[in-house]
């Protein structure tokens, strides 16, 4: 497994808040940077923005290749000309989370008091909310007032709910897809199981590997790992590999299964585009999520008098965020009277669902885009 | 965490067959020793024997105090005075698995080329075939020709399954609880964790930690915490978590969720009690289980004649083992126009339900047991 943290020399497109930012905890960053990508062009009247929020291990390489990886970017089959979030029409910006490391500050960032020494563990807890508010300052600095749409799946669909309750009149469409309200008991315990693993990596030092120059790679791989059953299906794994055999022979004389070796590649891909500082600040963030609780433990009071129009998606094998919390969101939103679709496309696919191939999920998402910018005046 | 081996001290009664066993992937071990407890008495016809096999992290210690923890025996609600395995009626056999760490011969025992030194990650692969074997010598060595049952939950389910395939005339009546004809792709996903987590730990050191006088602690935790997830439903977590903070104080400020902590626990006092290298060999025959393959693919194949009386038990929130596997055990059954009874129980507590109060399950055992008894002339 490669130890060398080759992501830190790759420069990003990025701007700097000298005031900072102040986050829920309490704490003042005293200088934030948000690192962005965009796709499309801004119209004149600035009212054709679509924001992307990305997942707990995605960043704003939306619609390109990854500037690591060499990948396609992760929502290709979503954003670019003619996608369902189409380039040709939409100005689309999509921003690196605070706490993230692919540019934007977070615990690889330089420390506010020890500017020669990264963050690390030292950088403040940081919530869904703060890195809303991180975004909400580019969307200013790009100078729109209102974002035609925010569009996010996972942790994506976390930020795109928070959009929604602190900036009702920012944003005219809202499209949380396989998310949820808040993180379940189960989901912060898979979380906790990759948070330990990483913390029990000899390599992580502490959180100061940065300073050994290292990387705990393996327990970083083993979060990855125990993440990545979480965002599939049993149906898509068994279908996928049942229990064949990586070889042709006999796993009594050490073969193995090629769902093991799949993992595993899963594991140590990641390893050399992710810091694991930032992977526990970011898992964190979701844990500490509750909508409701923010809003006296009614979710419904969250989006009072909201003029936003929603889209919510999930997909039916999703275990991870089921249909379920979907479907508590949509009637928080009825509750309040607002215009809301909820729609649960029919996948085996799992989590991992709302990033692939699923044809009636695009043709949802195009067909209520086109709706909404109909509505919006975005046509004429 | 405490790091020594405390369990090595404990005596364990056990028998010693000098013949060794002869396991599926073609090695011989050359002496077998096999750990276990009984409870109750064998009526002089031998025919009241009942055998309960145990799952992964399970031991012999079935209906008394645990010699290690001092908790319990695992299976006091089944097994007992009164309870639905009557231990004043029956005599009960439990067995320590080979490839255990409580007795059994397993990876702690010595090596058969190097007795000075435990086999450790030497030990051969085993199969959930080749405990049943080991168990099948200790029935032969008791005098027992004919079980009046054998029960097991989870692995011990597995364990129950093989015993009815493979030796048909010694098993009256069987109850695989909570159980599944193999092992599924998303299981042995989880499995990988939990054995790449101890790989990772650097007290493993390449599977001879015994020789540095260390255990990998951390990295078992992790294993066993990953495990434990998958034994309870989300329901049953929310249910007893939720978001609830372990403190009345606040997350941001360095407080922890209740699960956390709770998973914490959980991995922690596991390690004082079992070993990692058994860890790897019993999750692998696990994996490895795939009772149709063994029989050319088809699973009725397995059972054709069967005389055994079968009793299935499925838990609805079990997403571990769903009710689909034991469904599908009961129609290869039927194929064969084998005796069977199915029933699903109805139960929020997930795979685990197995080993908890659930007066449903335990009076459908007591039902099935007392027919059966009726049916073998036992209460004459």
């Amino acid at each position: 497994m490669d130890q060398s943290p080759i992501f830190s020399e790759v420069p990003h497109q990025s701007v700097r808040f000298d005031d900072g930012l102040t986050l829920d905890c309490g704490r003042h960053l005293n200088k934030l940077t948000v690192a962005y990508r965009t796709y499309g062009s801004l119209n004149a009247a600035r009212s054709n923005a679509v924001l992307i929020c990305h997942a707990l291990t995605g960043d704003q390489y939306v619609a390109e290749p990854h500037p690591i990886t060499g990948k396609p970017g992760w929502w290709e089959a979503i954003v670019g000309p003619g996608r369902p979030v189409d380039t040709d029409k939409y100005f689309v910006v999509c921003a690196n989370v605070l706490g993230g490391c692919m540019g934007s500050t977070g615990p690889r960032s330089p420390h506010d008091e020890r500017p020669d020494e990264p963050w690390g563990v030292e950088f403040p807890p940081v919530t869904i909310a703060d890195m809303v508010r991180a975004q909400k300052k580019l969307v200013d600095y790009l100078g729109i007032a209102r974002l035609f749409a925010v569009v996010g799946g996972s942790m994506g669909g976390m930020q795109t709910l928070a959009w929604a309750a602190l900036y009702p009149q920012s944003v005219f469409a809202a499209v949380p897809v396989a998310a949820a309200s808040y993180h379940s008991a189960q989901n912060i315990a898979f979380h906790e199981i990759g948070r330990q693993a990483i913390a029990a990596d000899p390599f992580f030092y502490g959180g100061r590997y940065w300073a050994e120059g290292v990387i705990p790679a393996r327990g970083l791989a083993v979060a990855r790992m125990t993440a990545h059953i979480t965002y599939v299906s049993e149906a898509a794994l068994t279908r996928k590999f049942g229990r064949k055999l990586q070889g042709a022979s006999d796993l009594l004389i050490g073969d193995r299964f090629e769902v093991e070796s799949y993992l595993e590649h899963q594991g140590s891909s990641f390893v050399r585009r992710f810091d694991a500082n930032s992977y526990l600040t970011i898992t964190r963030a979701m844990d500490l999520f509750d909508l409701a609780a923010d809003y006296g433990g009614n979710l419904a009071d969250a989006f009072a008098g909201t003029p936003t129009r929603f889209l919510l998606v999930s997909f039916s094998s999703d275990w991870l965020f089921p249909t379920a919390q979907s479907r508590a969101i949509a009637k928080a939103l009825n509750h309040v009277a607002a215009n809301v679709s909820f729609v649960e496309i029919a996948s085996d696919k799992g989590h991992d669902a709302f990033l692939l191939d699923e044809p009636d999920f695009h043709r949802t998402l195009n067909g209520f885009l086109i709706g909404c910018a109909e509505h919006a005046g975005l046509d004429r």
